[in-house]
């Protein structure tokens, strides 16, 4: 991490500059705002956290709770959950108090007494490689707490407001402030107009603002019923520390997960679909009931439940809202959306997967960046669109695979001696979970080219571990100028800006040639839209990789672009340079597949998802890249 | 890490439940006291935070500051200090936050032309696998921050009380409290007295509490002078991101320290030797001619210092104070010390090495556990001698090492023409620096077996790896119940408590006869010391280590020593039980030379040091061992 830019400052270094007026903003809710945020959920707090970086763009997130987050809800943490998180700076303390999801054990009924369970199969959870972080499980709670904090530090000195009520909006067709939100004031019942650029609504399964922007969630009728408990337990059942997906032969099945601390489980009970109009037939599933069937489905293990953290029975059908913006198909080309849905709001699902939360907070990390983009004027609105195309398809995805997913957990086991009554062979149950690991660590997303900021592949053969559309993985490379083991990857920052990873040609010219054309060229994209006054490295922050040892590079020799001038004292950035980590035996153009004759250029955007390859040399190309959506700021001034 | 033992709470984690009274302790100092520390530097923050964790012992520590320390004094953080703050669950934070030194630059006159610099030497600073932590640089005030931090989310809620000033002291032969500590508070002037059973000077070079007690520092009269500049500069200087040491063929010799954050550097600038009675000699050194001689020294390269974050110059002199308690040779034996003096009262010597914080940590992580035994009633006062006795031989050869390095630093280069002129050949210094490289990294500290804590080495030979005398030495580990990849030395907390580490044999019958043993003999050291209605790992935590891969080992198993009941709601502790990492690569049994037909017990202090090798059979020698010093809960209750 970098800090002490502007001159050393005593204290936590991601406390960062406050912007002028964010230490004694008023706490009531003002009349007019950039951003209204409705609910303070993942998707919420993460767009809230990616958009108080910006001292520019004025947020408010609302919640009709009094308070954050105390207990329960959602726990799983996706390998590529945590890779975002880093980018927030908060990989290192979740890593820490986190549960680790290392192996994923198999239980079914005994051959010999199918009365009892007995374990069939114990897999790696994460193949190898995969992330360079782990599977995590931790409260959400705790993770919204986080968030918070990461908001309070940021230069907006961004805090929730608690208490408020969203009831509808209003979309006008023209003033800088379209959107009108009317709230109510939980405790008073008073009702407050917000005006606002852009309202997300990441208000949950029941969004009262998808509801005013006519979306309509499509998908299934029936929900379906699952009993969650947080325990504290005496158990003899060996597996208690191990997610585990047991099968009984008559009483059910559990997704069982244990919980950060060392202490805590969940369990995950299948109570069977249930008619989402009959309350009564909701209300049978008690805390008792739920315990009882989950003490059934352990047999021959005892389960002596000590203490129960949280309990919730809770109903979902699988369902994708039709649209996540406020312009119909209809209208699509005559405006720019102004409003938009995230998270439970555009998708519901079981929990099975470990798959809700994680999605939620992609989405926001899609749309956050491309919000502060429009906001500061640096990209064109209809950047915007992007959103729905991009995110609708994920969903879609995402309710396709649990419904795979649920119907295989929630059958009941193959009968070895009457196959032909169907159910599922625990064999299959593990090998399904094995190929589906990639799409539940979060790392399948791969955006298709069908927007204009996931590029064709037509130079994909240069960087082949660089899948354009998919998120960049990151590999163990040392930073040239302090000889400093460091994960490439995490380069990136949630600071909105784009990032260019020049891989070094054979010769090494072509790389010098881009970094001189970047620097000097005024066609160059860091020249054109890097607004006046600001660092190099702010809007496209340029990296490179060289194929050398890192003891066989000068530094003396780099090109200027990757030794920057920044700040009020024209500080040089030393961290903008790399090689190969010999001494730990990573090679970066082995393990991505760069090609080492001719190099590669991997643009990858804010949200970590690679945009596009290029040749070293394809200058042109990527001055057009960037010009489809990025707007001239020398012009501009 | 563990928590929710006794319940699910929202929040971090790190937050313990308070002690009775803690939350609404008087803010004033109370009359008397447990323990009272003066000074908020390193040693007495470090020993401040140890004694916050014991809810039963009343802690205070003062300074005559007004506040916390904001800017400048130690930046060095040696591996074996990570692993020390690891056991306080902060290395995690103090990793992600520092500069690391990866490696050393040695720079010399240039042959060709002596008046220029050129780069001799570039060494990797710690050989690997030494600690599984890297040799770290962030700035004292922030580590003192982390440290506050601490105390203030533990038990005991500690909070320092600035702004009171240690004038002197007197100790009784008799009485609860013995120690009559006379304090001015800086503000008002207004004297106050406290008694202590305890105090702790760790008040610096110039300590009042070491006079207070008859102690004398011994050593050199001669001070050597040092510039040390904390500064934002722009250079064409290629290594000003990495440690280096500068000699300069006749304008003196720099030692340069990359700092946090990426941008802020360290220069400390040899000033020479001068008079320590000659004030006026001292004050010719100002910011301007330190920095113009480090301009000097860097020829032909440029500084170019945009902003000073911190300037001093100090003056240090050689020496080791002859005691480290208030309890003279002639006297030894006739009373118990009450009075303790730690890190600089103790010893003082250049910064060149990047020693002082540390060792000065290592003082009070020293006498802290001690302490704590002594004041609980679980060891017996003697236990306190042991103190001077151990460190008193680490200060005598830090100041060996201090001379040795610093002749050689401060030594003109050699001149190729002319040999007999005398000076230092880079070469000479390079291979003395590799040479000295586990002793800088903190973890050459080796405590002879002369107190009853260090045995002999008669079993050594079982777990050649775990030096008796020397810290515990990690290795990756499998944990048992949910297969996560661990350093099994971060089974250490600073805790106060003893752990043993048994390591199968090859059948794995000595292993289980110990743990029975353990768990239902009389004599056992864990039944007869562990308080009663503490938890069974309170004083002395059990865990073994089996030679198969996990997955060949049944957690049902385990002896019940091994899955302990702990808490208010009986939940058994999973994480006692280890394997070698097989997947990782990591057999602990090699690494660590261990007797894999025999086994081996490894017998570790609270402060992480080897206290002896036993054979998994010697039930005799673990009783005796224990006898020597603890006391006997069961007899006492």
């Amino acid at each position: 991490m970098q800090f002490y830019l502007d001159g050393y400052a005593p204290g936590d270094p991601d406390i960062l500059a406050a912007a002028p007026g964010a230490e004694n903003r008023p706490s009531e809710l003002p009349d007019t705002t950039d951003v209204l945020i409705v609910g303070t959920g993942p998707a919420g707090m993460l767009l809230a956290a990616q958009l108080s970086t910006f001292p520019t763009i004025a947020t408010r997130i609302i919640d009709r709770r009094e308070g954050p987050l105390q207990v329960g809800q959602a726990d799983g943490v996706a390998c590529r959950t945590v890779e975002m998180f880093d980018a927030f700076g908060l990989s290192a303390p979740l890593i820490r108090e986190s549960y680790w999801v290392n192996e994923t054990v198999f239980w079914r009924p005994s051959p010999d007494d199918p009365a009892k369970i007995t374990r069939t199969g114990r897999v790696q959870d994460t193949e190898d490689g995969l992330s360079e972080f782990p599977h995590l499980i931790v409260n959400q709670a705790r993770l919204l707490q986080y968030l918070q904090q990461y908001m309070a530090k940021s230069p907006t000195r961004l805090v929730p407001d608690f208490g408020w009520d969203f009831e509808t909006l209003t979309v006008a067709r023209e003033g800088e402030h379209p959107v009108s939100a009317t709230l109510r004031n939980v405790a008073t019942g008073a009702r407050k107009t917000v005006r606002a650029k852009y309202v997300v609504g990441c208000d949950g399964a029941r969004s009262r603002v998808r509801d005013a922007i006519g979306a309509m969630p499509q998908g299934d009728f029936a929900n379906h019923a699952w009993g969650v408990v947080d325990m504290l337990a005496v158990t003899d059942f060996p597996d208690i520390r191990l997610k585990a997906a047991i099968q009984s032969k008559s009483e059910g099945n559990i997704l069982l997960i244990p919980r950060e601390g060392g202490y805590l489980v969940r369990l995950y009970v299948d109570m069977g679909e249930i008619d989402p109009n009959n309350r009564e037939a909701f209300r049978l599933h008690t805390q008792e009931t739920v315990i009882a069937t989950a003490q059934r489905v352990l047999r021959p293990y005892k389960l002596d439940v000590r203490s129960v953290a949280w309990f919730a029975v809770y109903q979902v059908g699988q369902r994708v809202t039709d649209r996540f913006d406020d312009v119909p198909g209809n209208e699509t080309g005559s405006r720019e959306p102004r409003v938009f849905i995230a998270g439970d709001a555009c998708h519901t699902h079981s929990a099975k997967a470990g798959q809700g939360m994680n999605v939620s907070m992609q989405d926001t990390y899609n749309l956050g960046w491309k919000l502060a983009a429009v906001l500061e004027g640096r990209a064109k609105p209809d950047l915007l669109r992007t959103y729905t195309t991009e995110r609708h398809a994920v969903a879609q995805r995402l309710i396709d695979f649990d419904k795979e997913w649920s119907k295989i957990m929630a059958s009941p086991p193959k009968d070895p001696a009457h196959p032909e009554r169907g159910g599922v062979d625990p064999a299959e149950l593990q090998a399904y979970f094995v190929m589906s690991g990639r799409y539940t660590a979060g790392v399948a997303t791969h955006y298709p080219p069908q927007t204009y900021l996931t590029a064709s592949a037509t130079h994909q053969p240069l960087a082949k571990g660089f899948v354009i559309g998919m998120r960049f993985h990151s590999a163990l490379v040392v930073r040239l100028a302090d000889a400093r083991p460091v994960q490439l990857g995490h380069a990136a920052r949630a600071d909105g800006a784009w990032r260019l990873y020049a891989f070094a040609d054979g010769s090494g010219e072509k790389l010098r040639a881009l970094m001189i054309f970047l620097a000097e060229s005024d066609r160059s994209p860091v020249k054109r839209y890097t607004p006046a006054g600001a660092n190099i490295d702010t809007l496209i922050d340029v990296r490179a990789i060289f194929q050398q040892c890192h003891r066989d590079l000068k530094v003396e020799e780099l090109p200027p672009m990757l030794l920057p001038r920044k700040g009020k004292f024209g500080l040089i950035d030393y961290e903008k340079a790399f090689t190969p980590d010999v001494r730990n035996g990573s090679d970066i153009f082995v393990l991505r597949g760069i090609d080492r004759a001719k190099g590669a250029l991997v643009i990858v955007r804010p949200d970590q998802h690679v945009a596009n390859v290029l040749p070293l040399d394809a200058h042109h190309e990527l001055v057009d890249f960037f010009g489809q959506f990025l707007i001239d700021q020398v012009q501009r001034v």
